[in-house]
């Protein structure tokens, strides 16, 4: 497809109106939702419709404006009250995602101030809009730092979606696939399938696919076993947190990716915005792990699986401890080194 | 259930007839089929209702006397032919399984010599018995070995199934843990799913469960976190095949466990009987590794999975350096430390 999926719009607003793909439905079908009220948005949200911590962000930003629109306030009083309950309802919608509380309350601080009803819609959609453009530029500057790192690394092998689907820009680990390709590099990605719920098979493989960007698509197992052959100039992955000392939250088998690359001799990069660096956080200890339900691995009739009676371990997410992680691929440039003094300076920074 | 799972047959001889347990069935039905013709044999091993190498073996031994019972020869020759036909049909019904050919040669060698149809059945169901108890045997003696060897090890990491489902007695990575149990050891697995058929999902666990033995589930992309968290005492898989120097062809997934378990300085042992070596290979470089379906990763409408149009890597099985094995649990006793020097030794001995 033309353009490398620029033309892809996984949180759009359109015509007044909220529009998401419909993710649930990849990679059977390219469906868009318009989302008309605050219980659409909620529910989209709930039941992973979007997902990615920064595609939530965005669309809980913009159900801020969907919960006024929907209300039709009929003065200023009415639409605060709409925003505190919008933010209250919407971003609890998923317990764990830090993007969503942050976003929703942002575009109600932006907009509780506002002095007539027009002028608090115009406030929150303008907060919004700057939610959404600034991930969008914080996945382009990761694109670009890592298309500049990367310049002679062609094969990436990545986990699970960081990609177009799941932020409001061009991705993060594939923000950096799609910079390379952008300048003209040649570029080609393994896309492991990321059990339980497949992530890499159904989304990565996807928008790569429909991007025009060459994909091939792997069992989980077999990263290892790819690393060491020889077919792989570098791994590149998102993150969901990265603590203090560099130590990195990912999907559920990033680690596993991390000690083969490490043993191969392939660098392993991870690429995320600023946002996702918790200095609070001293390490990888202290990151709890979210545990999902046993039945994702558990069979049912026509779903082959485990039997329903044993016990399952299911964790969404596993550390990769900062000594193999060859760098961080920021939106304010690469980390390497010393990460505790280099996430430090970062945030000094700011 | 009761005397861990002594009285699952998987291949059995009963009341002069071919019984097998259908595979394909679980772990949703614990289901029996009399394989009653040669059709009926190649059939059930074709679509997998039994697999595992040594249980094809067995399969195909007593799908030789099947073969006699369904043609009722009239005559020495006739009976010859039918011997050499079954052979022919039943040892293809399979491309890669090297036991499955070697059975139904062996039981055609000894009984295609009879001077009687009566005395070439019987020589025939001799054999078929005899690779029968040769593989419980075998199993055993790998129990033995590895209960004592483990004795201290009570927490095992296995991969796919290489237990009673995949033998002819109480299996060979399996093996090792029915024999813990059966020494009063407290004994307890984790059961990577094994991805792309789900083995340790469907097979590993249900036959532990149902043996009585704690057994926990997980993706095969935390196994390498479940390493470093210090839950396992000891890594035990089987092995497909494994080369002159040591090196080990397994189910794919079975090399990042290796490499995860050297950094977790958790021992990793393969157990295997005698046959599974392979003297003429001179290491893992030599083995080639069968590719299979790209469907296996691919969806389909209600089987989640890549794009049907995205290219797909699906390695059946993967090689393990000799240098990452702690130890192989034969049936001969374990080897260790120069595993080309213990490995010839082991063909001298024969």
């Amino acid at each position: 497809m033309a353009d490398l999926g620029t033309d892809l719009e996984v949180v759009a607003w359109i015509d007044g109106r909220l529009r998401i793909l419909d993710q649930t439905r990849l990679p059977d079908e390219e469906a868009y939702l318009d989302l008309t009220g605050v219980d659409d948005v909620v529910d989209a949200i709930a039941r992973l419709a979007v997902r990615g911590a920064p595609a939530i962000g965005g669309a809980g930003a913009y159900g801020m404006v969907v919960a006024l629109d929907e209300a039709r306030p009929s003065g200023v009083e009415e639409a605060r009250a709409v925003l505190e309950a919008a933010a209250a309802r919407i971003g609890a919608a998923r317990p764990t995602a830090v993007n969503l509380p942050w976003a929703v309350r942002r575009v109600r601080d932006a907009a509780i101030g506002g002095t007539s009803v027009e002028e608090i819609r115009r406030l929150a959609l303008d907060e919004a809009h700057a939610i959404v453009a600034e991930d969008r530029e914080a996945c382009a500057a990761i694109g670009a730092h890592g298309a500049e790192l990367l310049a002679d690394r062609h094969r990436i092998l990545t986990h699970c979606n960081a990609g177009r689907l799941a932020t409001l820009g061009i991705g993060t680990a594939l923000g950096v696939v799609y910079a390379k390709a952008a300048a003209g590099h040649p570029v080609e990605v393994y896309a492991p399938e990321t059990r339980p719920l497949l992530q890499g098979a159904r989304l990565t493989a996807w928008e790569l696919h429909r991007a025009g960007i060459p994909v091939t698509v792997l069992p989980d197992g077999a990263g290892a076993t790819l690393l060491a052959s020889g077919r792989v100039d570098a791994v590149v992955v998102g993150a969901d947190r990265i603590a203090a000392n560099g130590d990195v939250a990912n999907k559920i088998g990033t680690f596993a990716h991390a000690v083969a690359a490490a043993r191969a001799g392939v660098p392993f990069y991870v690429a995320a915005p600023r946002s996702t660096f918790d200095p609070a956080t001293p390490d990888g200890d202290h990151i709890e792990i979210e545990l999902r339900a046993p039945d994702e691995l558990r069979g049912a009739p026509g779903r082959p699986g485990a039997p329903a009676e044993v016990a399952v371990w299911n964790p969404a997410f596993d550390v990769t401890p900062h000594e193999l992680v060859t760098g961080i691929i920021t939106d304010a440039g690469v980390l390497r080194g010393d990460y505790s003094a280099a996430i430090a300076r970062l945030f000094e920074q700011i």
